[in-house]
Protein backbone atom coordinates (compact mmCIF):
# COMPACT_ATOMS: atom_id res chain seq x y z
CA UNK A 1 0.00 0.00 0.00
CA UNK A 2 1.59 3.39 -0.93
CA UNK A 3 2.26 5.83 1.36
CA UNK A 4 -0.23 9.25 1.43
CA UNK A 5 1.36 12.56 1.12
CA UNK A 6 -0.70 15.34 1.59
CA UNK A 7 0.89 17.75 -0.46
CA UNK A 8 0.27 21.85 -0.80
CA UNK A 9 -0.80 22.65 -3.96
CA UNK A 10 -2.76 26.28 -5.22
CA UNK A 11 -5.26 26.38 -8.09
CA UNK A 12 -3.50 23.70 -10.30
CA UNK A 13 -2.99 20.71 -8.30
CA UNK A 14 -0.12 19.02 -10.68
CA UNK A 15 2.28 22.07 -9.80
CA UNK A 16 3.30 21.57 -5.48
CA UNK A 17 5.31 24.03 -4.49
CA UNK A 18 5.80 23.52 -0.51
CA UNK A 19 9.38 23.02 -0.01
CA UNK A 20 8.63 21.00 3.54
CA UNK A 21 6.14 18.56 1.28
CA UNK A 22 9.35 18.23 -1.23
CA UNK A 23 12.00 17.44 1.49
CA UNK A 24 9.09 14.24 2.55
CA UNK A 25 8.60 13.41 -1.45
CA UNK A 26 12.19 13.04 -1.94
CA UNK A 27 12.75 11.45 1.41
CA UNK A 28 9.97 8.90 0.34
CA UNK A 29 11.51 8.24 -3.08
CA UNK A 30 15.52 8.08 -1.42
CA UNK A 31 13.74 5.04 1.02
CA UNK A 32 11.83 3.62 -2.27
CA UNK A 33 8.39 3.46 -0.89
CA UNK A 34 5.58 4.11 -3.50
CA UNK A 35 3.34 7.42 -2.62
CA UNK A 36 0.75 8.75 -3.62
CA UNK A 37 0.34 12.14 -3.13
CA UNK A 38 -3.32 13.97 -2.45
CA UNK A 39 -3.09 17.58 -3.23
CA UNK A 40 -3.99 19.59 -0.83
CA UNK A 41 -5.00 23.57 -0.49
CA UNK A 42 -4.12 25.68 2.74
CA UNK A 43 -7.69 25.86 3.87
CA UNK A 44 -8.15 21.73 3.24
CA UNK A 45 -5.37 21.35 6.01
CA UNK A 46 -7.74 21.39 8.83
CA UNK A 47 -9.58 18.40 7.30
CA UNK A 48 -6.74 16.43 6.50
CA UNK A 49 -7.01 13.02 8.47
CA UNK A 50 -9.83 14.38 10.73
CA UNK A 51 -7.82 17.50 11.61
CA UNK A 52 -4.12 15.61 13.01
CA UNK A 53 -1.97 18.80 11.69
CA UNK A 54 -2.16 22.33 11.53
CA UNK A 55 0.08 21.90 8.64
CA UNK A 56 1.35 19.67 6.03
CA UNK A 57 3.13 17.52 4.87
CA UNK A 58 1.39 15.18 6.86
CA UNK A 59 1.72 11.54 5.63
CA UNK A 60 -0.23 8.58 6.21
CA UNK A 61 1.40 4.68 5.75
CA UNK A 62 -0.89 2.05 6.87
CA UNK A 63 -2.18 3.19 10.30
CA UNK A 64 0.25 5.78 10.90
CA UNK A 65 -0.42 9.51 10.61
CA UNK A 66 2.66 11.36 10.94
CA UNK A 67 2.85 15.46 10.24
CA UNK A 68 6.22 17.67 10.00
CA UNK A 69 8.81 17.28 7.11
CA UNK A 70 11.70 16.38 9.49
CA UNK A 71 9.61 13.73 12.08
CA UNK A 72 8.07 12.01 9.37
CA UNK A 73 11.69 11.04 7.97
CA UNK A 74 12.26 10.49 11.73
CA UNK A 75 9.70 8.07 11.32
CA UNK A 76 10.79 6.76 7.85
CA UNK A 77 14.28 6.17 8.94
CA UNK A 78 13.01 4.06 12.18
CA UNK A 79 10.46 1.94 10.55
CA UNK A 80 12.47 1.34 7.02
CA UNK A 81 15.71 1.03 8.60
CA UNK A 82 17.02 -1.48 5.80
CA UNK A 83 15.99 0.72 2.91
CA UNK A 84 18.39 3.48 2.11
CA UNK A 85 19.15 5.91 5.02
CA UNK A 86 18.27 9.15 5.16
CA UNK A 87 20.66 10.01 8.05
CA UNK A 88 23.49 8.05 7.56
CA UNK A 89 23.90 7.04 11.80
CA UNK A 90 22.87 9.15 14.93
CA UNK A 91 25.40 11.95 14.43
CA UNK A 92 23.95 12.53 10.81
CA UNK A 93 20.32 12.73 12.82
CA UNK A 94 21.19 15.52 14.67
CA UNK A 95 23.47 17.23 12.20
CA UNK A 96 20.69 17.22 10.23
CA UNK A 97 18.57 19.24 12.37
CA UNK A 98 21.46 22.01 12.05
CA UNK A 99 21.03 22.55 8.38
CA UNK A 100 17.02 22.55 8.74
CA UNK A 101 17.85 25.56 11.14
CA UNK A 102 20.07 26.79 8.35
CA UNK A 103 17.82 26.73 5.94
CA UNK A 104 14.87 27.97 8.00
CA UNK A 105 16.51 30.71 9.95
CA UNK A 106 18.60 32.26 6.98
CA UNK A 107 17.06 30.90 3.53
CA UNK A 108 13.30 30.84 3.97
CA UNK A 109 12.70 34.07 5.02
CA UNK A 110 14.45 35.62 1.84
CA UNK A 111 13.40 33.26 -0.81
CA UNK A 112 9.52 33.87 1.14
CA UNK A 113 9.95 38.04 0.12
CA UNK A 114 11.02 36.51 -3.26
CA UNK A 115 8.56 34.42 -3.82
CA UNK A 116 5.12 35.17 -1.66
CA UNK A 117 3.79 37.69 -4.40
CA UNK A 118 3.92 34.72 -6.97
CA UNK A 119 2.76 32.04 -4.44
CA UNK A 120 -0.64 34.45 -3.97
CA UNK A 121 -1.27 34.52 -7.53
CA UNK A 122 -1.08 30.71 -7.81
CA UNK A 123 -3.78 30.25 -5.19
CA UNK A 124 -7.58 29.60 -5.14
CA UNK A 125 -9.20 33.17 -4.06
CA UNK A 126 -10.25 31.49 -0.45
CA UNK A 127 -6.76 30.42 -0.18
CA UNK A 128 -5.57 33.72 -1.65
CA UNK A 129 -7.98 35.54 1.64
CA UNK A 130 -5.58 32.86 4.00
CA UNK A 131 -2.38 33.41 2.63
CA UNK A 132 -2.66 37.14 2.46
CA UNK A 133 -4.20 37.77 6.04
CA UNK A 134 -1.24 35.29 7.24
CA UNK A 135 1.62 36.42 5.12
CA UNK A 136 1.35 40.08 5.84
CA UNK A 137 0.93 39.69 9.55
CA UNK A 138 4.26 38.42 9.55
CA UNK A 139 6.13 40.62 7.04
CA UNK A 140 4.53 43.67 8.19
CA UNK A 141 3.41 45.27 4.80
CA UNK A 142 1.45 44.36 1.80
CA UNK A 143 2.64 41.39 -0.08
CA UNK A 144 2.73 43.65 -3.25
CA UNK A 145 5.01 45.49 -1.06
CA UNK A 146 7.73 42.58 -0.93
CA UNK A 147 8.21 42.77 -4.96
CA UNK A 148 10.41 46.31 -4.08
CA UNK A 149 12.43 44.22 -1.66
CA UNK A 150 13.21 41.16 -4.02
CA UNK A 151 16.69 41.73 -5.18
CA UNK A 152 18.15 43.36 -2.03
CA UNK A 153 16.68 39.89 -0.67
CA UNK A 154 18.62 38.03 -3.29
CA UNK A 155 21.61 39.62 -2.72
CA UNK A 156 21.46 38.36 0.94
CA UNK A 157 20.96 35.27 -0.25
CA UNK A 158 24.09 35.32 -1.78
CA UNK A 159 26.24 36.25 1.29
CA UNK A 160 24.77 33.76 3.24
CA UNK A 161 24.90 30.97 0.47
CA UNK A 162 28.23 31.03 1.20
CA UNK A 163 28.00 27.85 4.10
CA UNK A 164 26.84 25.34 1.26
CA UNK A 165 29.44 26.59 -1.36
CA UNK A 166 32.03 25.98 1.10
CA UNK A 167 30.75 22.55 1.34
CA UNK A 168 30.35 22.04 -1.63
CA UNK A 169 34.10 22.80 -2.45
CA UNK A 170 35.20 18.81 -0.91
CA UNK A 171 31.91 17.11 -1.89
CA UNK A 172 29.57 16.68 -4.64
CA UNK A 173 26.09 16.97 -2.45
CA UNK A 174 25.79 18.10 1.26
CA UNK A 175 25.82 15.01 2.54
CA UNK A 176 29.16 13.93 1.30
CA UNK A 177 29.39 11.73 -2.04
CA UNK A 178 25.60 10.70 -2.25
CA UNK A 179 22.51 12.81 -1.20
CA UNK A 180 21.13 12.27 2.04
CA UNK A 181 18.48 14.60 3.82
CA UNK A 182 20.40 17.51 4.73
CA UNK A 183 20.64 17.81 0.84
CA UNK A 184 16.68 17.48 0.86
CA UNK A 185 16.19 19.98 3.24
CA UNK A 186 18.03 22.73 1.19
CA UNK A 187 17.37 21.27 -2.36
CA UNK A 188 13.58 22.29 -1.00
CA UNK A 189 14.07 25.43 -0.33
CA UNK A 190 15.30 26.30 -3.96
CA UNK A 191 12.77 23.87 -5.71
CA UNK A 192 9.75 26.13 -3.52
CA UNK A 193 11.64 29.03 -5.49
CA UNK A 194 11.84 28.03 -8.65
CA UNK A 195 8.34 26.46 -8.95
CA UNK A 196 6.61 29.34 -7.50
CA UNK A 197 8.64 32.38 -8.50
CA UNK A 198 10.12 33.94 -12.11
CA UNK A 199 13.00 34.85 -10.76
CA UNK A 200 15.77 33.26 -10.93
CA UNK A 201 17.54 32.97 -7.43
CA UNK A 202 20.76 31.30 -8.09
CA UNK A 203 23.43 32.79 -10.62
CA UNK A 204 24.67 30.09 -13.61
CA UNK A 205 27.81 29.76 -12.81
CA UNK A 206 27.65 29.41 -8.92
CA UNK A 207 28.25 25.85 -7.11
CA UNK A 208 25.31 26.13 -5.39
CA UNK A 209 23.09 26.34 -8.91
CA UNK A 210 25.28 23.45 -10.34
CA UNK A 211 24.70 20.98 -7.27
CA UNK A 212 20.78 21.81 -6.94
CA UNK A 213 20.90 20.71 -11.24
CA UNK A 214 22.16 17.26 -9.62
CA UNK A 215 19.54 17.46 -6.80
CA UNK A 216 16.85 17.78 -9.78
CA UNK A 217 18.38 14.76 -11.33
CA UNK A 218 18.04 12.48 -8.91
CA UNK A 219 15.32 9.64 -8.37
CA UNK A 220 14.50 9.65 -11.83
CA UNK A 221 14.53 13.47 -12.10
CA UNK A 222 11.51 13.67 -9.70
CA UNK A 223 12.52 17.75 -8.98
CA UNK A 224 11.89 18.31 -12.42
CA UNK A 225 8.38 16.94 -12.78
CA UNK A 226 7.18 19.85 -11.79
CA UNK A 227 8.10 22.75 -14.64
CA UNK A 228 10.22 25.96 -13.45
CA UNK A 229 7.43 28.66 -12.77
CA UNK A 230 6.71 31.27 -16.56
CA UNK A 231 7.04 34.78 -15.92
CA UNK A 232 3.53 35.48 -16.49
CA UNK A 233 4.23 38.86 -17.42
CA UNK A 234 6.42 37.96 -20.28
CA UNK A 235 4.09 34.90 -21.50
CA UNK B 1 52.77 7.30 24.46
CA UNK B 2 50.98 10.54 24.73
CA UNK B 3 49.42 12.62 21.33
CA UNK B 4 51.58 15.60 20.38
CA UNK B 5 49.63 18.64 19.69
CA UNK B 6 51.35 21.86 18.32
CA UNK B 7 49.19 24.46 20.18
CA UNK B 8 49.67 27.88 19.00
CA UNK B 9 49.99 30.53 21.84
CA UNK B 10 51.26 34.23 22.19
CA UNK B 11 53.76 35.23 24.89
CA UNK B 12 51.95 32.96 27.46
CA UNK B 13 52.43 30.04 26.92
CA UNK B 14 50.12 28.67 29.24
CA UNK B 15 46.93 30.59 27.13
CA UNK B 16 46.69 28.45 23.95
CA UNK B 17 43.82 30.37 21.84
CA UNK B 18 43.50 29.16 18.47
CA UNK B 19 40.36 27.88 17.62
CA UNK B 20 41.36 25.18 15.62
CA UNK B 21 43.43 23.74 18.39
CA UNK B 22 40.94 24.06 20.10
CA UNK B 23 38.87 21.73 18.39
CA UNK B 24 41.85 19.03 18.46
CA UNK B 25 42.47 19.13 22.11
CA UNK B 26 38.76 18.48 22.75
CA UNK B 27 38.99 16.11 20.19
CA UNK B 28 41.59 14.11 22.00
CA UNK B 29 39.80 14.31 25.34
CA UNK B 30 36.62 12.95 23.77
CA UNK B 31 38.39 10.03 22.18
CA UNK B 32 40.23 9.91 25.63
CA UNK B 33 43.64 10.05 24.57
CA UNK B 34 46.68 11.47 26.40
CA UNK B 35 48.08 14.36 24.87
CA UNK B 36 50.93 16.28 25.59
CA UNK B 37 50.62 20.13 24.02
CA UNK B 38 53.88 21.84 22.85
CA UNK B 39 52.97 25.80 23.10
CA UNK B 40 54.08 27.21 19.50
CA UNK B 41 54.13 30.59 18.07
CA UNK B 42 53.06 31.84 14.72
CA UNK B 43 56.62 32.10 13.59
CA UNK B 44 57.51 28.63 14.94
CA UNK B 45 55.02 27.11 12.56
CA UNK B 46 57.21 26.37 9.45
CA UNK B 47 59.44 24.73 11.98
CA UNK B 48 57.16 22.32 13.04
CA UNK B 49 57.70 18.60 12.47
CA UNK B 50 60.29 19.26 9.94
CA UNK B 51 58.02 22.00 8.07
CA UNK B 52 54.73 19.46 8.02
CA UNK B 53 52.74 22.44 7.28
CA UNK B 54 52.05 25.79 7.16
CA UNK B 55 48.91 25.66 10.10
CA UNK B 56 48.52 24.24 13.43
CA UNK B 57 46.70 22.34 14.70
CA UNK B 58 49.60 19.66 13.94
CA UNK B 59 49.44 16.22 16.22
CA UNK B 60 52.17 13.49 15.98
CA UNK B 61 50.64 10.12 17.07
CA UNK B 62 53.24 7.68 17.04
CA UNK B 63 54.82 7.70 13.16
CA UNK B 64 51.85 9.29 11.86
CA UNK B 65 51.50 13.24 11.66
CA UNK B 66 48.29 15.02 10.54
CA UNK B 67 47.69 18.84 10.08
CA UNK B 68 44.52 20.41 9.94
CA UNK B 69 41.38 20.28 12.70
CA UNK B 70 38.42 18.24 10.55
CA UNK B 71 41.56 15.63 8.76
CA UNK B 72 42.68 15.11 12.50
CA UNK B 73 39.12 14.40 13.59
CA UNK B 74 39.12 12.04 10.60
CA UNK B 75 42.41 10.64 11.10
CA UNK B 76 41.37 9.95 15.39
CA UNK B 77 37.79 8.39 13.78
CA UNK B 78 39.98 6.37 11.73
CA UNK B 79 42.65 4.85 13.53
CA UNK B 80 40.66 4.77 17.33
CA UNK B 81 36.97 3.56 16.01
CA UNK B 82 37.00 1.52 19.38
CA UNK B 83 36.87 4.77 21.43
CA UNK B 84 33.74 7.42 21.50
CA UNK B 85 33.00 8.38 18.25
CA UNK B 86 33.49 12.36 17.10
CA UNK B 87 30.81 11.81 14.27
CA UNK B 88 28.03 9.60 14.99
CA UNK B 89 28.38 7.68 11.60
CA UNK B 90 29.33 8.91 7.73
CA UNK B 91 26.52 11.08 7.76
CA UNK B 92 27.71 12.75 10.80
CA UNK B 93 30.92 13.16 9.38
CA UNK B 94 29.80 14.73 6.44
CA UNK B 95 27.12 17.25 7.96
CA UNK B 96 30.23 18.32 10.26
CA UNK B 97 31.73 19.97 7.42
CA UNK B 98 28.47 21.98 6.78
CA UNK B 99 28.60 22.86 10.51
CA UNK B 100 32.78 23.81 10.06
CA UNK B 101 31.44 26.43 6.57
CA UNK B 102 29.48 27.94 8.60
CA UNK B 103 31.52 28.60 11.96
CA UNK B 104 34.32 29.43 9.60
CA UNK B 105 32.31 31.78 6.86
CA UNK B 106 29.83 32.93 8.85
CA UNK B 107 31.57 33.27 12.77
CA UNK B 108 35.02 33.62 12.35
CA UNK B 109 35.30 36.61 10.21
CA UNK B 110 33.31 38.51 12.88
CA UNK B 111 34.99 37.13 15.62
CA UNK B 112 37.73 37.69 14.00
CA UNK B 113 37.11 41.65 13.91
CA UNK B 114 36.28 41.73 17.24
CA UNK B 115 38.88 39.80 18.90
CA UNK B 116 42.16 40.60 16.10
CA UNK B 117 43.72 43.69 18.22
CA UNK B 118 43.54 41.96 21.41
CA UNK B 119 45.13 38.65 19.80
CA UNK B 120 48.09 40.55 18.46
CA UNK B 121 48.78 42.62 22.14
CA UNK B 122 49.07 38.69 23.37
CA UNK B 123 52.06 37.50 20.88
CA UNK B 124 55.87 38.02 21.08
CA UNK B 125 57.16 40.47 19.24
CA UNK B 126 57.98 38.73 16.42
CA UNK B 127 54.75 37.12 16.18
CA UNK B 128 53.56 40.73 16.30
CA UNK B 129 55.10 41.56 12.77
CA UNK B 130 53.66 38.41 10.85
CA UNK B 131 50.35 39.09 12.52
CA UNK B 132 50.11 42.51 12.02
CA UNK B 133 50.90 42.66 7.76
CA UNK B 134 48.62 39.34 7.49
CA UNK B 135 45.56 40.53 9.01
CA UNK B 136 45.85 43.69 8.04
CA UNK B 137 46.13 42.21 4.17
CA UNK B 138 43.31 40.09 5.11
CA UNK B 139 40.87 42.93 6.55
CA UNK B 140 42.24 45.73 4.16
CA UNK B 141 42.69 47.95 7.15
CA UNK B 142 44.85 48.85 10.41
CA UNK B 143 44.34 46.53 13.17
CA UNK B 144 43.53 49.20 15.35
CA UNK B 145 40.44 50.37 13.16
CA UNK B 146 39.05 46.99 13.84
CA UNK B 147 38.20 48.35 16.85
CA UNK B 148 35.66 51.06 15.50
CA UNK B 149 33.33 47.84 14.16
CA UNK B 150 33.25 45.70 16.80
CA UNK B 151 29.74 47.07 17.87
CA UNK B 152 28.46 46.21 14.67
CA UNK B 153 30.21 42.62 14.15
CA UNK B 154 28.78 41.92 17.98
CA UNK B 155 25.70 42.79 16.74
CA UNK B 156 25.38 40.88 13.18
CA UNK B 157 27.07 37.81 15.37
CA UNK B 158 23.78 37.58 17.60
CA UNK B 159 21.36 37.62 13.88
CA UNK B 160 23.55 34.67 12.58
CA UNK B 161 23.32 32.73 16.21
CA UNK B 162 20.17 32.32 14.97
CA UNK B 163 20.90 28.64 13.37
CA UNK B 164 22.40 27.94 16.63
CA UNK B 165 19.71 28.77 18.69
CA UNK B 166 16.95 26.87 16.46
CA UNK B 167 19.04 23.96 17.28
CA UNK B 168 19.33 24.37 21.18
CA UNK B 169 15.31 24.72 21.20
CA UNK B 170 15.46 20.77 20.56
CA UNK B 171 18.63 18.90 22.16
CA UNK B 172 20.85 20.41 24.68
CA UNK B 173 24.02 20.23 22.03
CA UNK B 174 24.62 21.22 18.79
CA UNK B 175 25.17 16.95 17.68
CA UNK B 176 22.09 16.00 20.18
CA UNK B 177 21.75 14.90 23.53
CA UNK B 178 25.56 14.56 23.87
CA UNK B 179 28.35 16.46 22.37
CA UNK B 180 30.21 15.41 19.02
CA UNK B 181 32.59 17.09 17.01
CA UNK B 182 30.11 19.71 15.88
CA UNK B 183 29.35 21.34 18.93
CA UNK B 184 33.63 21.71 19.56
CA UNK B 185 33.81 23.40 16.17
CA UNK B 186 31.44 26.02 17.16
CA UNK B 187 32.65 26.34 20.73
CA UNK B 188 35.71 26.67 20.10
CA UNK B 189 35.21 29.85 18.17
CA UNK B 190 33.91 31.16 21.18
CA UNK B 191 36.47 30.01 23.08
CA UNK B 192 39.11 31.13 20.79
CA UNK B 193 36.77 34.95 21.78
CA UNK B 194 36.68 33.94 25.19
CA UNK B 195 40.75 33.60 25.97
CA UNK B 196 41.76 36.73 23.47
CA UNK B 197 39.17 39.22 23.80
CA UNK B 198 37.45 40.82 26.90
CA UNK B 199 34.51 41.65 25.19
CA UNK B 200 31.65 39.49 26.00
CA UNK B 201 29.96 38.36 22.46
CA UNK B 202 27.26 36.58 24.02
CA UNK B 203 24.29 37.63 26.16
CA UNK B 204 23.96 36.14 29.79
CA UNK B 205 20.44 35.26 28.54
CA UNK B 206 21.05 33.71 24.86
CA UNK B 207 20.66 29.95 24.96
CA UNK B 208 23.87 29.92 23.47
CA UNK B 209 25.62 31.19 26.44
CA UNK B 210 24.06 28.52 28.34
CA UNK B 211 25.54 25.64 25.86
CA UNK B 212 28.64 27.14 25.39
CA UNK B 213 28.91 27.03 29.72
CA UNK B 214 27.83 23.52 29.24
CA UNK B 215 30.43 23.39 26.89
CA UNK B 216 33.50 24.24 29.05
CA UNK B 217 32.12 21.82 31.89
CA UNK B 218 32.80 19.02 29.50
CA UNK B 219 36.03 16.26 30.20
CA UNK B 220 36.79 17.80 33.47
CA UNK B 221 36.34 21.18 32.86
CA UNK B 222 39.03 21.59 30.08
CA UNK B 223 37.87 24.67 28.26
CA UNK B 224 37.98 26.70 32.15
CA UNK B 225 41.32 25.29 32.39
CA UNK B 226 42.34 28.99 30.52
CA UNK B 227 41.31 32.05 32.05
CA UNK B 228 39.03 34.35 30.13
CA UNK B 229 40.66 37.17 29.14
CA UNK B 230 40.65 40.29 31.53
CA UNK B 231 40.04 44.05 30.65
CA UNK B 232 43.75 45.16 30.36
CA UNK B 233 42.85 48.64 30.80
CA UNK B 234 40.40 48.08 33.53
CA UNK B 235 43.33 45.88 35.35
Amino acid sequence: MPVTLYDLVGSDASRPFSPHCWKVRLALLHKGLPLQAVPTSFTAIPAVEGGASTIIPVIRDGDAVVSDSFAIAEYLERTYPDRPTLFGGEGGRASARFVEAYSNTMLHPLIAVCAAPDIHDMLDPADQIYFRQSREKRFGRPLEALRDGRAEAREALQARLGVVREVLKRQPFLSGDAPLFTDYIVFSAFQWARITTPLELLDADDPVFAWFERCLDLHGGAGRSVDAAQDREAA
